[in-house]
């Protein structure tokens, strides 16, 4: 099961923008994808944070040879071949748009953007430098166990896929006391839990069942204020949301994503009906896939191990956990393997397009059919 | 948690029509419910089966004293207080109505009829015949784990609901080789997978979230054809459903069943999300409750046991499961109860009108929202 | 998968000793055997009970149509052919052996006796009359899962069974403030946990394995002393114990068993490792059984179904639990069907003593190797 | 639940033994440690391997500076501080001495070695250079989930701890036509099953349980031959073996590994009950940890998030998996805060010397008791 793919041989310059949760994640990933999969070890160029200070520090920490706390400096820095964003979601359109015409490749995190208008207008502006490779940072579709399941699906192994049910649910938000914050506004934040959570769900029901066609969905407030110093304030973007959809295949899928589902830390979770099986995922256990096929007494339970893509290249032994961080080594090797004249498995910015107007088509439904157009081919 | 209800002190004769799957599970109960429950033990005075040939040898089997190929027989019975209907759906209207005509009480297999217009007039007659007590064999509502969640939801214990989620999947018509049958038409069959299976869900969740409002939801024919001895034959009623759907209270569902499902057998599958916890429930694993209340680490796993409702007076011992069977033994006590002079907790046929007309909605709305009129009070 | 068993065709006459958790099981069992499998309906001619009051209570209640409180006149009564007998442990052998000495057949729950020299006894007299049917109430042999696991080793699955690895854990006894009781005493008591649970845990490892050739144990009394009116009191028989053990077969077993394991409520879990898979079960999810085969990949989850010994028999549609009371129909079954003269498929006296045998030489073992004589050919 | 410990602030130089499995783990932990908790980064100064060849290519891979094919030289490079020893264990000893006389940290795979001889040779060298750090890869010790359980038992959050329940199962060898080798010999393989598996169930069980006074043990060739070009050939250690231990607070233990089950592939179970409290563990699902407390309903799944220690270092959200090789990255930190001053967590060579001892111990017992001598104080 271990497929070689193409990796650049000369080293590349690396810009990385941001330090957060996701900066982290990135850095990470440069320092590891030659190790893991070969190739050459790219030269961590420059950081970029708020402050100098905090720049200084965690390009020290992450081993980049400099620091800046101007992002322009860093994405038109004329060593840097690739630029990694993980700015906050207000500022991917000017950091990607300014990086793609310094004529770099970009690894930008998700959501693409807060509006759908932004995210239209970065589509464009990738498409006009199509030498440049764009990237956005949907990481669980890079788990072994996720890819094993789209192979599956796409080899016919549970025959025809008849209906998708996926829900992706957190409780970031739950708490009613959790104070009110300019992210809960649609100025600030975009969409809510659409934004943060639908669009990954989104992104692994296009690599499972195919384009849609067309979505009718609900969205919810649940708390409809949050305490601030001035009082209750007005929470404007949704903190659960529900879909039914229609696949240009046929099938039929339901969708559900919320902030405010106690209890529930990463539940990523979906299963596909086909004719001849079942399959199952549940990201809080990503190291499980469980299979149904037609005949079976049940369903059989798949740990993580070398028999399913990209795992042999971090280890050889089965039931030994891949780590949310992994996926982000699978992801900087899909780039690079796209830099070096692969194809690109994206989602680029034209597939990523297609995620945001499936999310803005369910934000604005309201009960009411929408039609879906689709971006790429 | 023993809660006494007041039963019958004196015994009631009993008829039963029906010998299949039902039918043994309504004379399991009938035979068990006073040694369970206290009570008088009941006169198996009558059955009825298609033929003179198989009543009677059910009637032996069953302990029933008499037996009769005639139904009319049967609900007519002097002897007889309370009918047990367990034939075929198309038969329930006339049988239940003769039965009320003929003074007796109804204990009805759902789901109520074929079509909107029988569960109208079913309604309608009941309520001409209030000393009469009618109850539907919505038997997932006895189960101690179910009774439990219902009455946590009801005491706060997840503070307010927020959202439901649920599914009803089983796989019966999967394989794609089934031959065509009379029950895929909606003359003979009715609804399909919302008949058979979604009424159920529906039940849950009216018992957990209180009256719906409205609903806006999808069908599929998943394999639109079936084999017969003609050749291919046109399958009419519903493989699946999706729905989404409003509660009074504020609240938001998400709604899913199937019968295409490959290797589910019997999941109905639901979890309400609340604001300060959440309950999670599977009849495939109908002795597990699974329970997160803020501030909690994660989801507990609660076995059946003495502390739910109803299951003391099974057993004593916890993690000593409760059987789908002994759900049917506490629906009669709950029958008995009414008869007694008691609360009917139901639902009786006003109650399953307002089943019937959310899942004929369901049948009906092809992506478009309607409002659900309440039945009930 | 149903297999009939001839079943007597004459009503017999059916007393039952105790009321407790036990004995109404046995009721219960008693008023649905035939409703189930088939065969006459029994007379439930007498009960006996430790007053007259509670006699004729229960008598009411469960359905009898005489009550004592002398168990004297039950076991003896001209009406009577079979005794259920479900006293406390020390009453087993005169009540067991009055019966067999009135002729009748004998029902009688585990375990056997207080005492080796009691087992060893009741065997000789039930070899006395054998034409007299013996059958000891290991009611967790019964379960479809159970019955169909011990098919499949037995017609190689798993191929050559190598391990058995086998637990009973639960926590009634965990409590340090638990008072103090005769029952943990020897001579009130007989073994602790090695007479309540472990005894179920060797019925179930006889039945999967064979027999066994030599055990070495350890036992345990985790909390020494118990609170009583008088002060603390010393504790004497084990709340836990361990064992390796050896088995005719050349394959290898392990073995603990405890009653002060915080948070079980009914764990008889076990796993059997063969050469060519494994299977595994747990009594608290009593409906599931797990099975690897070499070359699959995970292991696969039954649900229990009409594929499994006996289910159809109480359901047709797989997914729909069995429960608990419902193996004390199937042990019934057994009884009739070996009174009928078909094989007694046991544990009769003579298999019990066997199961007596291990768990007194695991009590006796205190780290020592010791040799277990089959009782049985 | 950051804690922060001391880390070296001055680059320190490494060596690398071996490039298979562990070796690879070790490289990416030396290349993530400052990244993740912060400190210097350090020099990856040399690799060594079975050829020029392949050493060259895995320096590259890897990102070291230099490669050889002679170990000796490896440990012995002036510019190395630290040396990680991952090549088979007959080498361990040499390796590890030669490492530690030329003044060099060590840190070493485990099992220590292939000889009870050697592994305390190997401690006497080690503490006859104490200002040296050594650290034994017993990477199950490091993941948030097992650290957070130890935690929990020591700070007595179940209790007082009456009884370990552990198992370590793979199945490796569980096919019979696996080709005879000579890691199934004394010699070329030492312990088997106890060695390669059992070794980690008891770094397990020493952090959890503390210091054992006794341990009776069982061993088992179940597949006694292999084939090979030469006919069959005897397998000489254990495909698997079982255990009864004391420990010296009372506490009473069980114990089983095997290579040879089929459908495990890192079943490192145990469980721990407590006077107040249980908790359980799989390495399969290495990121849930399920605690009962005394008066809770049932066992709890605690997913691995920021509140166990370590995790926040590598993400801040739970839910997120951790993953297998993250383990090593928090072993190369607990190695350089040893190195920077700090208390060794270990297990140091005393500490693995203790392990072995255990094994060895269980490789002899052969049913009869043997009592541990503690080697650390």
């Amino acid at each position: 099961m271990v497929q070689t793919k193409t990796l650049p041989d000369r080293p590349l310059g690396i810009a990385l923008i941001g330090t957060g949760f996701m900066g982290k994640c990135h850095a990470m990933a440069w320092r590891n994808v030659a190790a893991v999969f070969g190739g050459a070890h790219h030269r961590l160029e420059i950081l970029s944070d708020a402050t100098p200070e905090s720049a200084k520090k965690f390009a020290d920490q992450f081993g980049f040879a400099r620091a800046t706390a101007r992002w322009e400096e860093a994405v038109t820095d004329p060593k840097v071949d690739v630029v990694s964003i993980t700015a906050p979601n207000g500022m991917h359109r000017p950091m990607a748009e300014a990086a793609l015409k310094a004529g770099k490749h970009v690894w930008l995190e998700k959501p693409m953007a807060l509006t759908l208008a932004d995210a239209e207008a970065m589509a464009a502006t990738a498409a006009a430098y199509p030498g440049q490779v764009t990237m956005l940072g949907y990481n669980y579709l890079r788990s072994p166990a996720f890819q094993s399941a789209r192979n599956m699906i796409r080899d016919g192994v549970i025959g025809q896929p008849l209906a998708f049910r996926g829900v992706y649910d957190e409780d970031y938000s739950a708490d009613p006391l959790l104070p009110w914050s300019w992210r809960m506004t649609h100025e600030g934040g975009g969409l809510g839990a659409l934004g943060d959570l639908g669009c990954h769900l989104v992104s692994h029901m296009l690599a499972l069942m195919g384009p849609v066609t067309e979505v009718v969905a609900q969205t919810q407030v649940a708390i409809p204020t949050r305490p601030s110093p001035e009082g209750p304030k007005r929470v404007e973007n949704e903190d659960s949301a529900l879909a039914m959809l229609r696949f240009a295949s046929g099938a039929q899928g339901s969708f559900a994503t919320s902030r405010v589902a106690r209890g529930r830390k990463c539940r990523l979770q979906w299963e596909v009906h086909g004719s001849e099986g079942t399959i199952v995922f549940d990201q809080e256990n990503m190291n499980e896939l469980w299979l149904h096929r037609a005949g079976e007494a049940g369903f059989t339970r798949h740990l993580t191990g070398p028999d399913q893509p990209d795992f042999a290249a971090f280890c050889p032994a089965p039931g030994h956990n891949f780590g949310f961080n992994e996926q982000k080594v699978v992801e900087a090797r899909d780039l690079l393997a796209a830099i070096a004249g692969g194809p690109n498995v994206g989602p680029d910015f034209a597939q990523g397009l297609e995620i945001e107007k499936i999310i803005h088509a369910m934000a604005a439904s309201n009960g009411s059919t929408i039609r879906i157009e689709r971006v790429t081919r």
